[in-house]
């Protein structure tokens, strides 16, 4: 068996990353005697700068021939913030219409988590991210002349709304920013966090805030209710996405499966990643089960660290066992996630944010090794 | 000197936790020599139930005749989740254009924290919240026939921009929310931030998303960064609200302000309450410098205890001092703050959530004697 894969290495500690999170995959294939092809494609700040393309359809159109993208991370200080995030990272979530951000928060043995009293065994539920709507859609603008027509109409409307004035947006007094989720972008997503529930503990949290963006997640919320029917098996409960960070920090062992829209998953999922021991261990899938899926650790592209060899590759590595799991190849996938484990566990080579004093070819090459059986 | 102070002892726990609130202000009133005379206002479910109104524009006229108002909390399991949080609550902050949300995160001595190796000196910070815009404008809809003209011009602008439609919004499919902040809003309370920073440790950080919802708070930065060339003596960072739910968690001593839009505000003080010790332990302050403040603890009515005589009055004993120290009297409320610190580090007379078995009233009749010099 021969998997295509293609890799985005991106910026700043992407190429480093990935490389060992390559090195990890490939030692599984050989265990497990398949193998992996992998196309690397340059996306990020260099392809960016050198062309003023973000990322092209002819390379999407490619990259939708795959089933799994291994990515490294998007984002760089030559850069305006967010328009590589956007136009890279989220341009692909979107075009793939990769409607799960699935993050495990799993405290492995070993790992140091900034919470008292809490262990593996308290620390181990999923959380699954909306991740193609809601205030993720780039919809927003201010109140200036010389707009679009479709501008202009909704910055009038939210000025009649709100002000009960009829202003011709002259002034650059207002910014505003829309969410939407559709009935359908929602439904999807929330039976996916069911059918997950349903194969874990069968507990199921729902996050939202509607008692105050009442519209939106109101709606977020009616889906779920009716949802729930179906899953007669699974208990629930909603949780205000301000409560929650409380609950995430005091009591993680309330949690199996916690489903999100997009902006209160991104913000819960980075509290959860410090509580299981840091951004450097939290793995990210961006799930399309009919299409395109994309893996990647959930963490930035650490400019300041570009080239040292000196972070910790293990959220990229696990991501990657996401991906072997994806492809179909769960034994491979189990066996990186022990080997991860194990070089946690025996905590001799480690990173610096863990620690230790080890570069981040070195923890690849021990977990490579220790997939191999070899030490 | 005699202050007139309206008092909301409003839903749920309510009643018990502002009386002991009121028990304490009165102590240390009786300490200093001056005196308060309240007048209740009976707000929340009951009048609500009985009248079906939420609140009354003659009742809104006759508290801006105040210039602090102390409210216990606002919230029944009668009555639809956000009806009367939206009604009543949101209702007065923006009836009286509170603009700041003023919320000390402060680690007081002798209190558990779910944090590990972190003491008081590491959590002291405050957190400066918007109060009137961003998302709580209350601005949404569904796309559903039948609806105003103005919401109707919004759906149809949202499907032609986004979809590329022209619909005429007869279906049930999508759900919207608008935010929206203005360059006074954003400008006030930054500005205030600032202000507050130059009183303390001199540093001030921001809070946002302008990595994606670039529309609205590339906005607020911007504002922020003019503001902050007039604050050269006040360090500044800005965050992206993910990462500072872990910073909050991993190194909550690196702050000292912290400015967030409404929305974001409301998510991170509830996990500031938490690393506080929870959220028996965090007052709040809604703040017109020029008009009407209020001042609550930023828990809810928690119905299941009330009547019981069991919560911890502590957040809103602490809310009473921040009110009176708005009032004027700045030692009085240095004083109510120290006899709490005093009550907890003794640890005799503590409420279930603390590990002990006092009353709501017990640990109010301790506090209160400490600040009168009796124990
Ligand atoms: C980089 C940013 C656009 C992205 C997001 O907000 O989704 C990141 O925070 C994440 O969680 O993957
Ligand atoms: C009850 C709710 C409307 C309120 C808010 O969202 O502001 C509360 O969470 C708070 O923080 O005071």
């Amino acid at each position: 068996m021969k998997y295509k894969v293609p890799v985005i290495p991106g910026d700043g500690i992407g190429p480093e990353i990935v490389a060992e999170g390559q090195k990890v995959a490939e030692a599984a294939a050989e265990k497990h005697g398949f193998e992996i092809e992998w196309t690397t494609f340059s996306l990020g700040a260099d392809h960016y700068l050198e062309t003023g393309e973000l990322v092209g359809e002819d390379t999407l159109k490619d990259l939708s021939r795959y089933r799994a993208i291994y990515l490294g991370s998007i984002g760089d200080p030559r850069v305006k913030p967010g328009v590589l995030e956007k136009g890279v990272l989220l341009a692909m979530r979107f075009y793939f219409d990769q409607y799960v951000n699935l993050r495990p928060v799993k405290l492995l043995e070993g790992v140091w988590t900034p919470l008292k009293d809490k262990g593996p065994k308290d620390i181990d539920f999923v959380v699954v991210r909306e991740n193609t709507e809601d205030f993720y859609i780039g919809i927003g603008s201010r109140a200036r002349a010389g707009r679009s027509r479709a501008e202009f109409e909704v910055i009038r409307t939210l000025y009649q709304v709100k002000f009960g004035l009829d202003v011709d947006s002259e002034s650059d007094e207002i910014a505003y920013q829309i969410g939407m989720i559709s009935k359908e972008g929602t439904r999807r997503v929330i039976k996916y966090a069911f059918d997950l529930a349903t194969a874990r503990r069968k507990h199921l949290s729902s996050v939202d805030k509607a008692n105050v963006l009442s519209d939106i997640y109101g709606f977020w919320r009616e889906e779920f209710e009716a949802l729930a029917t179906e899953y007669p098996e699974v208990s629930t409960d909603f949780n205000f996405v301000d409560a929650i960070t409380m609950w995430f920090v005091k009591n993680p062992e309330w949690f199996d499966v916690v489903v999100a829209p997009n902006m209160f998953g991104d913000i819960i999922t980075d509290l959860g990643a410090m509580i299981q021991g840091g951004l450097g261990l939290a793995p990210g899938a961006n799930i399309n089960p009919e299409g395109t899926s994309m893996f990647e650790p959930i963490h930035g592209s650490a400019p300041k660290y570009k080239g040292q060899n000196k972070v910790n590759p293990i959220a990229t590595i696990w991501a990657g066992a996401m991906l072997l799991e994806h492809l179909g190849e769960g034994e491979a996938a189990e066996d990186v996630v022990r080997a991860i484990e194990t070089n946690i566990k025996r905590g001799k080579v480690r990173t610096y944010d863990m620690g230790g004093s080890a570069t981040t070819s070195e923890v690849g090459d021990d977990i490579a090794a220790i997939v191999l059986g070899e030490i």
